[in-house]
């Protein structure tokens, strides 16, 4: 059962992350409509909007207003939307439901996915680059352009993605690290710079806090994704949104799979109770990024 | 045949900005490698580098070093190989050949060639957000990231591209009005917002000037895709590196055929014309542009 603090923090999140998203994404009338529809198909369905609500947290933990946040809050989920749509594709995972709902190529077609998760990603960037909150001063926003720009590229989550690819093609046995350099890649770096994007948009935070706030932006990641493995192993197919034991049925290495569940779900909880060590100096504003860490450790979907 | 001034000054700027997306690409033994191959593989084939020429040439045509333009002429060509990579895709123009070597998904695989598009379109705004020209000021540079982004996104090259297909498979006729409106996204954005970066990088540019050189790349655009359009039917394999023909035989709206290759031809050239005339008031320093021009209406692949 959430937190129930949680839920109402995460619920304003998502409606206003949701409503910046409204207004950044092209309307459905525009042409080439398809392709809008497309986009709007793809970041407006379900979703937690877990990274944008990491993004304005550790903005509240540093004391920062909402405001300056919506940008690069919605550029993050942009971009997670992007990578959703392209892994969908039968060249890559070939899924047919993403969060309940036919994927992209489904509902469109494998062309027209394509294009809309190009499409998202660019204007993830355009987001940024065009933001006009006062606040975030334009060195700021360079230097979260460039963080969003590694986050997403070779040497981050598209990189990840291609790990994956070349272990699940080769047959070969993972070890913990392969496992882990791949996540590290694929869902963390977004994750991270989620955080980090936040604490970028502070005109003068102390390095320190910087550093805490990352460690627990790291930590966090690698614990969503053993959460993740452990939820392909034990979850329904109707909670998930997503069918159940895909991982294990593409002989995909997971965490449950190279430890045994006993011990992934110990990793787990450690990977939580370091992220929330590293909140240890910040006063009760950080309370939403503690609820995350314990919510990401026990979530049930 | 083409101006041997001309290819003097092709010759440099290829030589600049290869040199320059030689650093800014991932060194191919770093992991994953085969990720990082087939992005230095989809930028670094043999290829005119005519947008990075336009940025060059634009700059020179406004009093501009070439120092502050390496960051937007590597990160327009990386947003082009990105485009040719998804392009050529089994779901969209499905492509074997193009530069007259195999396409990525050819020489390396499918999944590997969307992840590479997607990983070099990241790149495109990453080079961009860190270049450290110490003359682009950030504003500048912040401009220069939207501009591309636009440039590429729903209402730019994607978008292009979207109506494109859409056109293709209504299988209805398209009249002029609807071929121009596809090309003018799918080619003309990018190869407009290559001078416009250039403009942008300038640090007082008089409103005329900023005015003219767009109307320029606009004809020039427009210009180009035509030429593309009389090369596909009257060039040969050899020369073009494409498959000859392909545009017909898909059946794909051109020019010619729309307007019968006399007429197509009698457009490309007045276009070119009117992209002159837009350079009317600049001095010898707006020369590349003069041959540029020439060359696209001229050219023979």
């Amino acid at each position: 059962m959430t937190d129930p603090r949680l839920q109402t923090f995460l619920a304003e999140c998502q409606a206003r992350v949701v409503s910046a998203l409204e207004t950044q994404l092209p309307d459905p009338e525009i042409q080439p409509e398809i392709l809008h529809r497309a986009m709007r198909y793809a970041v407006l369905g379900p979703g937690k909007r877990i990274r944008p609500a990491l993004t304005y947290a550790a903005g509240r933990a540093i004391g920062l207003d909402s405001n300056v946040l919506d940008a690069p809050a919605c550029a993050v989920e942009l971009i997670h939307a992007y990578s959703l749509v392209h892994d969908d594709l039968p060249a890559m995972d070939d899924d047919d439901l993403r969060r309940g709902r036919a994927t992209c190529h489904k509902a469109f077609d494998e062309a027209t996915a394509i294009l809309a998760g190009d499409a998202l990603q660019a204007l993830a960037f355009q987001v940024l680059a065009s933001d006009e909150a006062v606040s975030a001063s334009t060195p700021a926003r360079l230097a979260m352009l460039e963080t969003l720009a590694r986050a997403s590229g070779s040497r981050g989550m598209a990189g990840g993605q291609a790990l994956d690819l070349v272990a699940s093609r080769s047959g070969q046995d993972l070890n913990l690290a392969m496992l882990e350099n791949i996540h590290i890649h694929k869902t963390g770096a977004l994750i991270r710079s989620s955080v980090r994007m936040a604490t970028l948009a502070h005109p003068r935070l102390d390095p320190e806090s910087a550093y805490h706030l990352d460690r627990y932006a790291k930590c966090l990641g690698l614990a969503f994704q053993i959460r993740d493995d452990i939820l392909d192993v034990e979850g329904e197919t109707a909670v998930i949104g997503k069918t159940r034991g895909k991982d294990r049925a593409q002989g995909k290495a997971t965490y449950p799979a190279l430890l045994g569940l006993a011990e992934a779900r110990e990793k787990a909880d450690a990977l939580g109770k370091e992220s929330l060590r590293n909140l240890e100096d910040f006063d009760e504003r950080a309370d939403p990024l503690r609820w995350i860490a314990s919510y990401v450790v026990n979530r049930d979907r």
